[in-house]
């Protein structure tokens, strides 16, 4: 059973850096957190403005809470603003319904989230299952 | 190497209030905030309303946190408004996206920014535009 | 009637800050409000740490929002803890309740209120009510 | 001049774990934030209780916002309680005012700061100081 652990969470946001650079993106941030929402690991590369926790906090944490990927999110977003927003109310101001929030899975259970940010929503995903991908996770964008 | 102090914060809240006093604009308010989000200077003018700590303060904050100045905020809120609303929660309800927000750069590097508020947002980011040419900084609105 | 202006303001910060340089104080933050408890200016001298802004506002803050300058806040919260620690959930955690918080008074009337913040609590409220007295406004500390 | 880079806070990171692991201690997390009290890296050790980052973030925050390492924050609550209580909430709640929240300087200048926690509080510093030193940093524990 593939368990979430801090070095395979490292190895994760180490490929997405790593795809980030082979695709030429602007500097990324990465965080994995766990099936309860919790960080685990999260680097911040140089360069990248300051907020950038926040943000790929709010795409991972989305992602868990509402067992629901940036892409599905954003859909959702898109058809419902408002419900969108009041989710975000709900749960602190801390969802950010965009790609880039990614869940960790092992077929039907979710192990936890990679949230990406610091390029194009499209872009922060692609990067984001890639280094999952090369960590030997599952990903759902 | 440019750095933010205090007196050349003072020096571009002033011309960016002669700039306005210039144009006829109504009575601005304007914060210099440095490259983590937090306040050097603010000055509100007399005659204008008293939320404008506010305004000044989510233009800049914004435009630090996201590395992003108001025009950039401003076009991306129209262009998502859910992903700026949830922004807006991610940050505690302190971001502002619109024109006025405008960062402070030495080349590539992010020195601060200005937030400027009290006329229409174009009219409030060419004060602030002016105020820090006038200071020797260098700006992106 | 004294007014407080944009200029007194300033013209109190300054000569709280030449106060500090005059006693050898440590980097100081000051902050003059209205009397609706608005910011109207803030200057934060180089070096001193960044969430300055946050405890000059909340001192004074609490001074005006509860009538009460940084010295009887502090009583209070020295005689019932509880009593402060309520005063400041309900007030959205913007009250600090120790010197250097002073009211900007004309006899009965409040104009607003000065926060001091760097160094020790007695010299922070020490440096404002001198800075206070040299432009001209009497100050409750 | 020192700069803090993400390839040094997660060197310092590394070197915390090492020394925990020497000592013997409980699982560690640790969090690197620069000078604006925003995160730059952060892990948590396996085994670790999942409210690690919100606890490793505020000794760190705690100490770069106020200028103070938590040793001196402690001191503070010790001294007056009700001023650090009000200096929480005044924060939004993200100050933890104990050993473990290191200042991270060069000299005079701030840099940002470590946060370590899961063990005794002075354990959390004692591995901070040696991983920051390990990194070649230059603490205040």
């Amino acid at each position: 059973m593939t368990e979430l652990t801090l070095e395979t969470a490292r190895r994760a946001i180490a490929a997405t850096f790593d795809e980030g650079r082979a695709q030429g993106l602007r500097p990324l941030s990465a965080i994995v957190i766990d099936a309860g929402g919790h960080p685990l690991a999260f680097e911040r590369q140089d360069g990248a403005s300051p907020g950038r926790f926040v943000i790929a906090h709010g795409k991972a944490y989305g992602a868990v809470m509402l067992g629901m990927p940036g892409g599905a999110m954003m859909a959702r977003a898109e058809d419902q603003p408002y419900f969108m927003a009041a989710i975000n109310g709900a749960f602190g101001g801390a969802v950010v319904p965009v790609p880039g929030g990614i869940l960790i899975v092992d077929g039907d259970r979710v192990l936890g989230a990679l949230g990406v940010t610091g390029d194009t929503s499209d872009n922060d995903a692609a990067a984001g299952m890639a280094g999952l991908k090369a960590a030997g996770l599952e990903g759902k964008a």
